[in-house]
């Protein structure tokens, strides 16, 4: 028998049979009442995990996509916007900003660490002219995990809108829209909501939605005045995904009869299991601030490619290396999305095997054994 | 029994079982070989159909993502451009353009007429400054079939580039992008591709290419310079949507297994049988120039909602309405991807049905005898 494959990457992630069996269906027309009954309740499934009363638009688009329609949208030609990276995704919101003429204040962080709240506070004073700041929840590339609250009181407090990448942190991480009044929030189909790549998300607080009626960049797919005003007719302005949409509503359904509690702390289990694995196994967890959604981590110097091929090559099983800077130094386990107890049971074992075959551990069983005390004593 | 729902819209098209299929396979992961090769050989697919030595990249949007894409990246801003609306699809091409601030000269004709190419050369002779002809292929709203070659030709002569939305003409019609000289080319997944909504298709020729490697407007998502520079290995700037790549992949096989040719005349054989039809029935075809993706008809006046409405809840039939000023005046035939002669006889059969449930026809046999005829008649 071929050995199954198994993907436990932070996005992609596992698509639950339900959810490919949805796509799979024969398409429905757009343009039908049929549809615009599902994109209604995809509207309210989106709202709770959200947990906003902002309307949620849904793009189709990669996640980037999403972030590029907030840029445009929300900002004008010359802003002074703030920047918060410490990794590649929050880079990307530098990239955007500058692709699109603004002027942005860093604040960073060494990859591997969040940024710090309080010196978003000291530069938004030492730059009162700033109106917009760009952050993200958690940070694909090292798994770390920004404190969002922190980071928007400051931007209110300074009069600026908060506009944060959760592509990753949605469904792992609590995201508090209203209450911690973020005026947009983006979100992506191939991560905690357990679908294919293909869908984007973006949440409009009221501030933003003023915003978003006099764009001052260009602005025709990703017109986001356009998308709202369809959106009150559950209709989207151009053709939709429309088999991901149909996934994206059983995978919504399947969200709700979990719960977004119980969702939030099932990641968070099987976070912290994964997190007592790798420290018994002696392997350093490479984020200061580990988020539940993946674990990255430092292996010795010069093996973490070779983990990775293994891991694929001898069980089948995708995780992700590193990127950009930390291309060969880390790897990446994923624990976002559709994965229960024994996913976790299977992931470890596996990589407890290949950290033995390859030496970096002497003896099998520390890993997967501190994997399942986490399990038994996190209630 | 429920009825069986079918769909017979100029865009969504019918998709295949195989590639329903494809489509629901569990996910692979992007950055990986065995993706790779799929795009590879979508890659050599997409040239086969496209007609071109070109690149034709794959962007995870809508089609009118992928003109946004073309206008953004080959435009300059301020540059005077040439567009030409007879349509609700033409007519985004004007707005597109305005939206990145370009000075438009339109070339229009009453809907339902195509714009003629000798006009749009007088019009390129009245203004030496037009860099860039956007015009369309096929008009989806109006079913006219626009000559691209005889377009492309006059933009040549003039020195100008000439972009050409064939999201709907693609697989139906002859787009013969080398042979023309076809900058750019725009096609979507939901057409004659035989896939869900959800990708765009765009190919780029040399002139355009260099173009694109410095954009005058702001372009991160759709940077096509960028998604040039990963096409060479295989791969896409971002998430690609890997589940719809899947179902193009096996589309494309079925399209090769068919041939070009073959596939080009099964939808020139269809149109002309439902013309046949629509005529031997007494109704009005909307269209002074059809097109063999879709069949504009013109019923007595105040009947086009009803009969869109009848086929539908009388037979599953989801055939399309008019569209913009169309509304409520014509309805549209697909006939444009998957389907062959038995597939007309159920969508005109229940036509002549409603149509004499309606009392627009006294009898019913005139139009499914004059589409078989011209089925047997057209070798």
């Amino acid at each position: 028998m071929a050995i199954k494959k198994r993907i436990f990457t932070p996005g992609p992630t596992e698509v639950p049979p339900r959810v490919l069996q949805s796509i799979s269906r024969p398409l429905i027309h757009h343009r039908t009442d049929a549809f615009r009954e599902v994109h209604a309740e995809i509207e309210e499934g989106l709202r709770y995990v959200f947990r906003t009363g902002n309307p949620v638009l849904v793009l189709t688009s990669s996640g980037t996509g999403a972030m590029e329609a907030a840029v445009a949208n929300v900002t004008m030609p010359g802003e002074k916007v703030l920047t918060t990276p410490c990794g590649k995704f929050s880079e990307r919101w530098d990239e955007i900003a500058r692709a699109f003429g603004l002027e942005t204040v860093r604040v960073e962080a060494e990859w591997g660490r969040p940024v710090d709240p309080s010196e978003v506070e000291r530069a938004l004073a030492s730059h009162p002219d700033i109106t917009v700041v760009l952050t993200t929840h958690c940070e694909t590339s090292t798994g770390v995990l920004l404190d969002v609250g922190a980071i928007a009181k400051a931007a209110h407090d300074h009069g600026a809108l908060i506009v944060v990448d959760a592509i990753t942190g949605l469904l792992a991480e609590d995201v508090d829209t209203d209450g911690w009044g973020l005026d947009v929030v983006v979100g992506g189909s191939q991560k905690g909501f357990m679908l294919p790549p293909g869908l984007a998300f973006i949440s409009i607080g009221p501030e933003a939605a003023a915003r978003v009626k006099k764009p001052g960049h260009p602005v025709y797919y990703f017109d986001l005045a356009k998308a709202l005003v369809s959106l009150e007719k559950n209709d989207t302005p151009y053709t939709p995904s429309v088999s991901l949409f149909m996934g994206l509503h059983t995978a919504l359904e399947m969200v709700r009869a979990e719960g977004l509690e119980a969702t939030l702390r099932r990641h968070r289990r099987n976070a912290a299991a994964v997190r007592a694995a790798v420290a018994a196994m002696g392997l350093e967890i490479f984020s200061h601030a580990p988020c539940n959604a993946t674990t990255a981590v430092l292996p010795p110097e010069g093996t973490a490619g070779e983990i990775v091929k293994r891991m694929d090559g001898d069980y089948g099983i995708r995780i992700a290396g590193g990127q950009a800077r930390l291309k060969g130094k880390i790897f990446r386990l994923g624990h976002l999305g559709y994965y229960d107890e024994s996913d976790m049971f299977t992931m470890i074992s596996a990589l407890e095997s290949v950290l033995k075959e390859m030496g970096i551990i002497e003896a099998c069983g520390t890993g997967i054994g501190a994997l399942l005390e986490s399990f038994a004593s996190d209630e």
